[in-house]
């Protein structure tokens, strides 16, 4: 289990397509919002502190599965409710329900890591930093 | 099984976050993008039209799961394959893999519906229409 | 002379470039935001509205001219305070300053029309209905 | 006067807004790669090596004056002509031209600048590099 906190989204007319409905990588925009405000809200300093004392540098995707229930427009007030459900070994789950007053819109579980960065640049997956950890809980 | 098209992306410095790499949402940009340049090169005419013909509006999403494999950066030259992977009543799967030369950088499955629109607005999924499936097979 | 509204943003990690700074089409998608909030705001009805009162569909950019004056990165709280500059005969000029506290981090003056649609498709700019100027002075 | 780049892009059905057209500040999106590219045909290298070599992290935005003719819509395919018309002491006036075959949708005359970056994290204007200059001409 997790604290849980809600993120809120006004829809914008030009986050809809021709369609008049958002255009859902918009969705994912909101989403990745979502999870910062979650671990800022949690107490977590922003990434570029974390850089320097844990030597997280953020929390970069590794698999995302989202449903869309139903759709959205410019005018629409959009809650996300941001979560942890699961800590794994080097990785967590990351879960979103996106709601227009009581109605389900969207809902999305995303597998992320803690990232460091190697000396040649590329990225690595840390243990799930216990003070992090704590703090969400 | 299903034709399968091949979308070519170039990543630019802006589609790149503060760390340097792909900031995801996008990803979903151009695998929407490789979505409808599937249909268009198989002959299915514009949705503007096949709203017209068919009462066909577009292939909303209704269900996506990815996985990131690798990240990629700016300068990068990205090919996104698109194929039909299923055909059900009233959706189908569409199927991505995003790869840079031989390596693979991220895939998608994702599960949309042919849609009209009602009276009131509302979207809603027809059966698969023939003449579209043939066109991609 | 008209109202002014003021309009906020909370500046995300994924509108950030590798250079750390807002990527600087993000601030027009805000302003945009701003301008349709300014319309809202003075009580004038959404677009879909008025296209079937007025005939307005919206109000398309014709020109516009920023000046990037100081940098923003996430976490900024930014203030756009938009107003309506100058009324012309078929167009308008709409001003947009955006602060972080008593900063001026850019401004903005845009001209629009209140667009209709010809039969063909095309837009046209209509005179400056004069409910919507009263609404905003 | 300057060499001359051509950048195409084809514009997506995402790119476009619940009125059918570009929402505008994807024209942002799209001048932002061909003012890259433009330095990249012309053998400038990447900023992440003029970094290194000559403190240079990439070419800011001061200023912008863009005026939108015609309207595109997904499906067309644009040509942006990019150059650079004026070398002034710490910035350059880039000028880009949108064409659809013959007709121009939109021109924009952006001031920008060759920066660095302080040891605080803030941004400066270099003098214009006189390598890269002559890389332009």
């Amino acid at each position: 289990m997790s604290k849980q906190i809600t993120h809120t989204v006004r829809v914008e007319f030009g986050d809809c397509d021709p369609a008049r409905i958002v255009w859902f990588p918009n969705f994912f925009r909101w989403i990745d919002a979502a999870s910062r405000h979650f671990f800022i809200e949690c107490g977590v300093p922003p990434w570029h502190e974390t850089e320097a004392t844990l030597g997280v540098i953020g929390t970069p995707l590794v698999d995302t599965h989202a449903k869309f229930i139903k759709t959205a427009s410019y005018g629409d007030l959009l809650s996300i409710h941001a979560s942890i459900a699961e800590w794994r070994g080097k990785s967590f789950v990351q879960r979103y329900r996106v709601m227009r007053d009581d109605e389900l819109i969207m809902e999305c579980d995303e597998v992320r890591i803690f990232a460091g960065r190697k000396d040649d640049g590329r990225l690595f997956a840390w243990e799930i930093p216990a003070q992090i950890r704590q703090l969400c809980e």
